[in-house]
């Protein structure tokens, strides 16, 4: 880069419709992006870099369907297209200094992303920068374009690449993890425990099972709501009717985006709804929630099982990767499930964020545009990265206490279920209150009561004959 | 019905493995039941009917499929379907007096059915109130069954079949409502508005058109999900494993399911998933907050464009149904679209809840059961409701103020956005702002500014050639 | 009650300024309430019965209040009174039909309370029902009020009452009992367990003291909010300026009330907060979240210290006051803990419902006034009733299984944690960790290593040092 | 700071209770903080200056304490106390690397902070980085401490630093200016709206009195739960017995805590109840959900009376800072409005995550600490900055447009009030009505209507009369 046509000083100066403004010389953003740096020291939650990259996207593919439909002359559509494949190489993120507390349309970040490309455009064609000639961020870089549009489009180009490249993959890591665990365990039979309290036996392999079903529904999940995030708004521009774009535009775009990114993506059959609503995003958001529950569900039944070492269920030994307490020597923690199950919660809230930006929309326009895609992308990225960690780090190591297991399930009382076929229901109840009460065996009470035979018990109580229809 | 066995006293004697317990004589209710009303005194949010519907759906087809499977006497199942459908058809709603807030399996509820089944049974065939002979609340009906796979097998039932009977045909009568909307009012031109603020025009009927669409997608959505609600757990037993169910009944009950309520239910492909975890209930939930999400936007939108009748937009004019005020004379207010938005803050709120319990799940059981079905089904009751109330009360209604709404079209500055092609960005907001200052017009302003002539204005800002890509 | 006046037809016709209607002859109500009836049947979500009583008490001392001011003739000021004070104590409940859907200032209630204080008054006073002459709903029921501050008003007033009729004394109940507890096991050494796993050791009593405490707490968060409960918005009339009241009326009513009720109301300072907000209803419905945050956390360690009875921790054991299984004989489950914290995962989501409407008020008016009370009464009535019952039918009755703890509190390895004063962590990490592979006990293992000797270890190494800072 | 002692290599070799581990050999931190690195590589949301600033004053405060109870060698005190100044300072955070998504206690950032100040102590004192000799960071840094006390206290101290530090002066200052603006707008008489319809006038300066009050009862709110949170956890160590800390340590901790920052800290009287539940933060979380509401209805007032500039409302011009579209030219949004509206959605969000994470911990600890206090100081921060850039780049500059004002005010119907006490409710309301349907003035019709004179019209309906009671 060549920041030398401004060696007399460390600022430049800048235009928009507002007038002049300094902005840093060594930054390629233009005036408004400065506005946005002066009027919102807001937090420091930048816009994520996957949303940098599909404003990239959509500049790039904006530019060369212009073109397509003899919009944009080839040349200026082609420096478009180059600078904007920087952007999406993340080569120019520190040109995007925007935080997601800024206007709720993104209007400030397209313009970056505008302003920015103008610049970079206007050097390579030997223009001055903040000149925008030959390259005006508004008339070239946005032609046909409005935010109102291209923001909408930018949150689904990054939320399906985010979905592809990290959430889908880390989900079937997990998924196969814990099925083949499940194969694995087949044989280890275990006590089962309905309101944390002793039940029926089932295998250790089938609890599993259970868990692996959950994270494929997941996906199943994911993918449904895929196929309403394909749809873009791209071609709308202001309101929704295209004003100010070619016939074709739309359907040129979007096939460009699909192109690039090898995603099915569509043109959205209505652009009132594209633009006006984020209802596609409060779905993958509610979707998100729904595999946070999983999540939390599956962390909490794997730290109870490994609860102990001596006190606890202890069922299962997790892998030990760090010392557990500052002050307890020896103390090892079922860390990796308490790291995701933080995560399930922060996703569970920031549903609840989407949620209510989501319903807020007027008009034309919702205007609570940044803090959704904020929420959505954090979500899909802790989500991955979490559930690769405990895949990696908990449960490809988890190893069954094969004794402990067997004791707890020897003397579980409800071992007695599988008399109620042979004696009803309230004898069989009468056997395991009394054993309970009297300390004894299901085996001697069950004698005892002269309702079976010895013989009989142990030809119906057998944990390996009670884990399937018969 | 003969209550007549009971006659020296208001009370009979009913027992179960805690021994006896007195219960009013005029109810079929047993013993696990009365100890339900004694010990939780809690709230008066009883089953909702369609839950006790199903749970008679499932002792129906449960007793069906046991005899299929050659599990249970002829008669016997065949009268405790009989009975069972008395409790499909509301017929003994009296009996079924047990709340929200009891155990989280639902299994007092379960048994509740169980009990009155077979005390109706009982009294068929000739036997007495509380005996269980012939038939046995738990080894009868209840055979091959836990509360563990009844009562989610009935979740997934009455959900379905509230969505099928209510909410699916609410949506399409008011999406139905919103698309003739959308027909009639195709040459209606009106300003546009993002972020609230003046924006360029489109027509009312395009408008309305995202409206549509947003309802067609939540019919979508539900859809999706209901795939994920037609499998059904029953089979499963205790923890999953199918213990004391004979094989083949999972899949006979499932076929008598589907065949009474001619829906595609099925048997569900993994038990331990379908009893430990109610992810499909909460996967709904989400949908139903996405669709509050929706209509809480449409309210919001026409009460907007609504406001005055004199000092607000003006745009609509909504049907008088009440006075508004019982201060102020002659005031009327947009209360459908009020009461619409109160039911989608139920709704977002309830999915909190449905969230919350859904995560928190232990291992074999989700001890949540009851709080889910109650919010799953109360979201669905009062979104169907709330939006036929609002399509018939309101949305059919609505007159718009064609002098108003042109008045205020006309005098948008934002029309200059049509000149940007000619002009450029930076030359058409100098006039747009210089118009805004002065109070003048826009075509005064731009016409002044020696960029356009009189007859290129008046070819390029026409409001009617603004509402597509061109 | 004499219906009478009205022989020859089941209806009877009331007017208001839409016209006329039929209104059933039976019932008190008028034109207004009629037509809620018509044009809102949404749910059956009634409003609750504290509300009914508080709106009779605001007419009550509104007119009372009229009269002091001289605004209201004596006479018709007393009979509005006498018939208010049979709304107060639930006489006319049935005349109440409206539903929480309707319109969002609960304008539709407020007449529904004037329309039929109005027509009983008129009846009183020879007048005919439906004739207003010569008591009016408007001029004299409403007089000086709207439902802008009366529903508010009423609001509040339900909500202190059932705070210090319900909640209040049930939580004192809980936390003297969990208080009770805390003494009586003060003894009782236990292990202590974080992250769910073996951690130093404390007495039952101590671990009850922090519940106790949570308890405490809660109620002291519920009394700083009392104090923004009590400023009452009566006398704010239509937009919160106080047109058409009198000078003196706000204050005189808010003494009436406090009067009335025996509880400290005062006259809000600002009436337009009071009015356009609801604040102090958000904040109390947060406090209710946070007392379902401690109940939840209670009600969950409970249960999990008494799963089992054989394969769990076992170390408390519930009172069994149900069979918990309709499968699995001899089944006994924490039921009330499920009751209690299904009550939890509701108060959640009625809290995000009270959030989402109390954010969405627009200028003068709040339009979410029915959904915010009802689910703060019911909020209220849930966790006073749940925690009633978790007290009365599980904490009074718990017996701690001392063998079971001073098992599980013997073998702990966590006791090594004494050693570190004296020979520092490394050393005492090594010793719990060798114990711990060779399955050793810590006594043999740790004078094994060397470090200290049997006499020392005795000395150091004793629970019952352990249970302070010494 | 020197790090040559490290020459050959860029790692040095760290270890703890796990073994040895590579550790960058120009950072402080130990192996610990180092296996956290490697384990959770989840997410870039690292620990907050604000708590690392916390953790640094509890390490100061507890090696004082320490000392003053005579458990600790002042010479080491000394040391540790010089080394956390340094951590308070903010110049060592490049050696606090840990994210958010770690162990749910907090233990792996309490041992980095043992871990960085025992390094740097060592060093100080001639001992060598990783020795641990002569400082420990468990055995001296960590002495009398666990992170199950250490982390509470820090999220106490960092949570009450950051409101007196941020909120609260953001809060005042922004309660100034509203106050300020409902002085200077006393007499400015504009149409109120209820229902978003026309209704009774008021001023502008009441209707900001209003929000003024709204942020001053948040202020109040705030410093009613700062009470609970000024209690401090630490002398609990591992379980809240306090074993191995000395008599009076934690009281002296407090002491020290409060005199280092001037704020009255305590120490807790029930460390059960400090370290198992997070109630005290969960409200707080609650609180600033509480303001959220309220920004979150200011914000929308505002930008729906500056709605415009020519279709909308157009009562008020707000700042215009930057252009607002990047297609339409000229156009001028309410961005410092959505910006804050978007952070209110934020922390509503955030507020479910804290309520879902206090509800879940489990016995002696509740492992989501690190997402509990990332989420309360998110939103405090948040809320500080939006509410400060709100007020300097909106409220601030203001300006009521009086002709506007004055016009929309005049042409309303709901004047007519005022001539209720003199007609009756049903007259005034037929004059409405009428005048409404004739499009006619109000004047007209009250005078047609023969039930006033001109003269009592014009003297009754004076809106600069309709402003208070009278």
């Amino acid at each position: 880069m060549n920041f030398m046509n401004n060696k007399t000083s460390d600022f430049r100066t800048e235009t928009d419709s507002f007038g002049t403004i300094e902005v840093p010389s060594d930054k390629y953003w233009g005036a408004q992006t400065q506005r946005s740096v002066q009027y919102f020291k807001i937090g420091d939650e930048r816009l994520p870099r996957a949303l940098i990259r599909a404003l990239g996207i959509v500049k790039r593919c904006a530019a060369l369907a212009n073109a397509e439909v003899v919009n944009l002359d080839v040349t200026t559509a082609q420096v478009i297209a180059e600078v904007a494949q920087q952007v999406i190489d993340g080569r120019l993120d520190d040109h995007f200094p925007l935080v997601i507390w800024q206007t709720g349309s993104g209007t400030q970040s397209n313009m970056n992303a505008n302003e920015v490309i103008a610049n970079l455009a206007c050097e390579r064609l030997g223009g001055k920068l903040g000149s925008k000639i030959p390259v005006h961020p508004n008339d070239h870089c946005n032609r046909s374009q409005s935010s109102n549009d291209v923001f909408p489009t930018a949150m689904h180009i990054a939320t399906v690449e985010q979905l592809h490249q990290l959430l889908i993959p880390s989900l079937q890591h997990l998924h196969q993890v814990l099925f083949d665990k499940s194969q694995d365990w087949a044989d280890i039979i275990k006590i089962g425990r309905t309101h944390l309290q002793d039940a029926t036996p089932l295998t250790l392999g089938q609890e599993f099972s259970g868990y692996a079903r959950q994270i494929q529904m997941g996906l199943e999940r994911i993918n449904d709501s895929l196929q309403r995030l394909y749809p873009l708004a791209q071609g709308g521009t202001a309101v929704g009717t295209g004003l100010n774009a070619k016939p074709g535009f739309a359907e040129e775009f979007a096939y460009q985006v699909a192109s690039f990114t090898g995603l099915p993506f569509v043109s959205a059959a209505n652009k009132f709804e594209a633009m006006a609503s984020h209802d596609a995003l409060v779905e993958i958001s509610a979707v998100l929630n729904g595999i946070a529950v999983s999540l939390n569900k599956i962390a909490n039944d794997i730290r109870l099982l490994s609860s102990g070492p001596r006190s606890g269920l202890g069922e299962l030994m997790l892998p030990e990767n760090e010392p557990g307490s500052s002050i307890m020597p020896g103390k090892v923690n079922p860390t990796q499930c308490e790291a995701l199950s933080m995560v399930c919660a922060q996703v569970i809230g920031n549903h609840v964020t989407v949620t209510f930006a989501g319903a807020q929309g007027h008009l034309e326009l919702n205007a609570f545009k940044p803090v959704i895609i904020h929420n959505v992308l954090q979500s899909i990225r802790l989500l991955c990265e979490a559930a690769n960690s405990f895949t990696d780090y908990c449960v490809v190591g988890i190893i069954p206490n094969v004794e402990r297991i067997a004791e707890l399930m020897a003397q579980s009382l409800m071992l007695v279920t599988a008399l109620v076929p042979r004696m009803g229901y309230d004898n069989a109840a009468l056997i395991a209150k009394t054993a309970l009460m009297n300390g004894s065996t299901l085996r001697e009470t069950a004698i005892a009561s002269g309702l079976v035979t010895a013989e009989q018990f142990d030809a119906i109580v057998r944990p390996e004959c009670m884990l399937s229809a018969r």
